[in-house]
């Protein structure tokens, strides 16, 4: 579809808008390619957005990760690109009064954000439209499941299944719908082929209180799936609150398929913290696929320091995929990899492709995000890198990044500390320079799952809780708009740290072995526990790497693992 | 009231249960002594908690502060106190699909808090008792109005109220109903004696959009207010959304006042911003007024240096309240001084009595919180102090606790920064020891009103901003039960410190005059970015106040102010 294809359905329904999003009926989910409508209506390929498409104009709302991809990637006369959300453009746009009447695909919005929406703006109209633009799936794309093994899992089906069952028994519900892939490709130990970086089962599964599943799926080779269509006929069974639903998860088309609006009890998904809490398996698999992506990553930065000079962006995406592709376990990359040099950086999520490919350059950054999922686990790390030599400004500021990397790392805190609490430590040292970045500080990562997992979320709207065995990112950084990025990424498994005659007192173990630059570190801004943590982290690698590499590698691993 | 009584009409009534709070219609202000519905019922004397009382039995719900005094304070037989709050305790105690009766009195709950319990609970049934138990105001006693004048306030009252007409008529309303006390008083500049230690007028105000305005009151002083019991005649006149109400400050009650429900239209109170946000004359008294309250605290602290080992809790509450009653401009106490000698010191909110008054003790902590009304400004500040010799042990946590002071005074941040984030940066020297301290970071003042005013809230639940030209207390701590507690609080101005071509950067200034005890801190725990902080704290408040003592008091206070 095109965007004035859109702008004539628009004129046509006497609609004022369109709200379109990058989500299918999977919300929040990772998509296909050939699914994403905001990129097929402007060009913009971020992964995340809100497209408000009107009949004569489009407004893209993007968050600060997105800035200047968006407004490089779509045409200014057509589109125009606001660092805002939905809600809050809503909120400066719509003066009070005005009756507007804003379209959108009910398969696309959960139930719980129309719902606030509606409440928010009671002066604008929410119009479920009919047209099934985007949903169930319009892919032609038929995937392939496969296992995902107990000796990954760590937990069997059954034994899922049956906690489950005994979670609607007590709450008197006869079935629950999960709506979220990574739930049910959790709950049933399955994966799929269907999305290039995430191995998730797109189905929608109902359990009964027997512990019995009914699949629902288009495009996914399992005989046993219904198709979605179906979903109407299963759900007009179920008595009022006798059915659970997760109204964060669940498209808002599912309430026309009930009986009665109340048919439905509103209850937070029970998989969803069940899996943010790694079991002892799954923590033992990721620990281990950490092992291996680290080898692979100093293969690949003693590779960089004797080729940078002659290669590309690209060539450091293909080169590094490589490296990563020979380990065991390996099954692919868990999101397209960032290799950003110099002012690329400074794009957050910038990703190099034929157009925008560049030398590394000389005596600049390199920005270098990327991660991969083996089946036992799913890595996500951020290095920056010096290319040839920096100056003291990079030198200055990525020391800064670093101290607001371990500020957060060494921090303890007590349960039910919100991600807003440990968000405002990490930045901590960034502000005291009136500097800041525009993008959360951690997320949570699934295992073989998505590699962005919620929760734990720590941001400035980040209010879950930290539990022990949840894992999260620890990512600040800092970008300097037509100039370089910085940003310094590790994984970390929330611990409890007390005694056990104490109160329970939490903190991060990090789970990514990769040395930092340390060309990039000004000793002198950093205090003696900083230089602690540094050389602890620097030494647990050598100790748990070395072993694994050619000499001239383990040499060069050797001096980046010195002491400070 | 006995509970007795209160348990004869739950019974008759059929109720399961009925909440009672230290609430009246001003909801969230200080109450009169002789209004307190939960001391009168159980004994309980702290200025938080909520009562819910069963036809057998009654349960308190208090905060950290208040767990060891609740339970000191209340029949064990009778009353049984939970660190819990009304929500939480619902949520644990009432199991879903149990039909329950919970009264409450309705001009003692805020239409906002009432529509959440009941869509929290939509199993619990929340009736209004019609009984006024407790409201509109049950005391005898007539309280006389003064003018705060405008050397004081800044803005006269005309130029108040013809701002709050133009938002009135922005919002294309016809009136506003003001609510809250201290935003009545605020908005004419008026205040009165009804209080012990906050000078609030309390009425409710109805401005019109040509800025008239209609007063209701009871148990006041005032010719012009109309008795509360007209307020219904008033409100039946406006259409449906002409009539402004902040559902957070306003009574469940007044619902029943309106022509239909549809009657009003919510909107935060356009005063409460106002109010927090001071103006260059208010910061102007603030700041004197923090001056003349240090040298209070000075004459007070050498005095103590004499006479600790003759004295007790009373005795320091009765000089201190002598050494600030000389002072120019002094209207009273801004709450009832807590004077905790040792173990009294972990009772967060301890305040000596005729019972629990001790000697002060040797070789053990004071703690010392208190704070004054004068007609420029009101102040709040807590030192802790050294009797005889402390130990390692008082040494060390003074110093953390110091730590935590310091991180948050010392802190810059970007706009948009909450109160859940900045009350983190101040536990996490504490947190990185397993300690912590069961009350907010900080709060807002008054000028010249309540010294608890909301925004700001620094707090693990405090989600508004904060702004320059707010004042906020700054007061981690730390206590053993059965040992001693420490607390170091000042109030700090919110200031814009970056420069005119940078983006904002947010800090605090601190207004509190008062040295640290030196005694108590461990050099070496500092790092060398905290000894200039104490250094500069100590020289400021040298250079300010050292001109106005006597001569020994002069030296007592150079020595205290020397560099660490």
């Amino acid at each position: 579809m095109t965007l004035e294809t859109l702008q004539q359905l628009i004129q046509k329904h006497k609609y004022d808008a369109f709200i379109i999003t990058r989500n299918n009926l999977f919300l929040g989910q990772d998509t296909r390619e050939d699914e994403n409508k905001i990129r097929e209506l402007t060009g913009f390929s971020g992964s995340a957005g809100t497209l408000v498409v009107f009949a004569d104009k489009a407004v893209l709302l993007v968050d600060g990760r997105y800035e200047i991809q968006a407004a490089l990637e779509t045409d200014p006369t057509k589109v125009s690109v606001k660092l805002s959300t939905l809600r809050r453009w809503l909120q400066e746009t719509f003066p009070l009064g005005r009756k507007t009447k804003i379209a959108y695909d009910p398969w696309c919005h959960s139930i719980k954000e129309i719902d606030e929406l509606e409440r928010l703006f009671p002066d604008i109209c929410f119009i479920a439209d009919p047209h099934e633009l985007t949903a169930p799936l319009q892919s032609a794309f038929m995937a392939t499941p496969f296992n995902h093994e107990e000796e990954f899992s760590g937990i069997s089906r059954d034994e899922k299944l049956a906690q489950i069952a005994e979670f609607i028994q007590q709450q008197n519900l006869d079935a629950y719908l999960f709506t979220a892939a990574d739930d049910v490709s959790w709950l049933l130990n399955l994966r799929s082929d269907a999305l290039l970086h995430t191995p998730i089962l797109r189905a929608f599964a109902l359990v009964s209180k027997d512990s019995s599943v009914i699949l629902f799926a288009d495009n996914l080779d399992i005989p046993e799936a219904h198709p979605l269509r179906e979903l109407g006929k299963h759900l007009k069974t179920f008595a009022p609150r006798r059915l659970g639903l997760d109204l964060k998860q669940t498209p808002r088309r599912i309430l026309d398929f009930l009986s009665s609006p109340a048919a439905f009890c509103a209850l937070a998904s029970p998989i969803s913290k069940s899996k943010a809490v790694k079991n002892p398996i799954e923590l033992q698999g990721i620990r281990t696929a950490h092992h291996r992506d680290g080898v692979a990553l100093i293969n690949f930065l003693y590779w960089l320091e004797q080729n940078y000079s002659k290669i590309t962006e690209l060539d450091v995406v293909a080169k590094l995929h490589e490296f990563r592709a020979h380990q065991p376990l390996y099954y692919g990359e868990s999101f397209a990899t960032i290799a950003a040099s110099a002012a690329h950086g400074a794009i957050v999520h910038y990703q190099p492709d034929e157009n925008s490919n560049i030398p590394l350059g000389n005596n600049t950054l390199l920005l270098l995000d990327s991660g991969a999922q083996y089946f036992d686990g799913t890595t996500d790390v951020t290095r920056t890198i010096a290319l040839g030599t920096p100056t003291k400004e990079m030198i200055h500021n990525y020391t800064l990044v670093l101290k607001s990397h371990i500020a957060l790392s060494a921090t303890r805190f007590p349960p039910s500390t919100s991600g807003i609490a440990l968000d405002a430590i990490a930045r901590r040292p960034l502000w005291q320079e009136n500097k800041n970045y525009n993008h959360g500080t951690g997320h949570g990562v699934g295992c073989f799952l998505n590699v962005h997992e919620n929760p734990p979320s720590l941001s400035p709207h980040g209010d879950s809780e930290l539990k022990p065995g949840m894992i999260t990112s620890i990512e600040p950084g800092y970008y300097i708009e037509g100039s370089y990025g910085i940003r310094i990424e590790n994984l970390a498994e929330v611990k409890n740290l007390s005694a056990a005659d104490e109160p329970p007192l939490y903190g991060f173990e990090f789970l990514t072995l990769v040395p930092l630059d340390k060309r990039l570190i000004d000793k002198y801004l950093l205090s003696e526990e900083e230089v602690i943590w540094i050389n602890h982290y620097h030494q647990t690698i050598w100790e748990q790497l070395s072993q694994e590499l050619a000499p001239d590698e383990k040499q060069w691993l050797q001096k980046a693992c010195a002491p400070l």
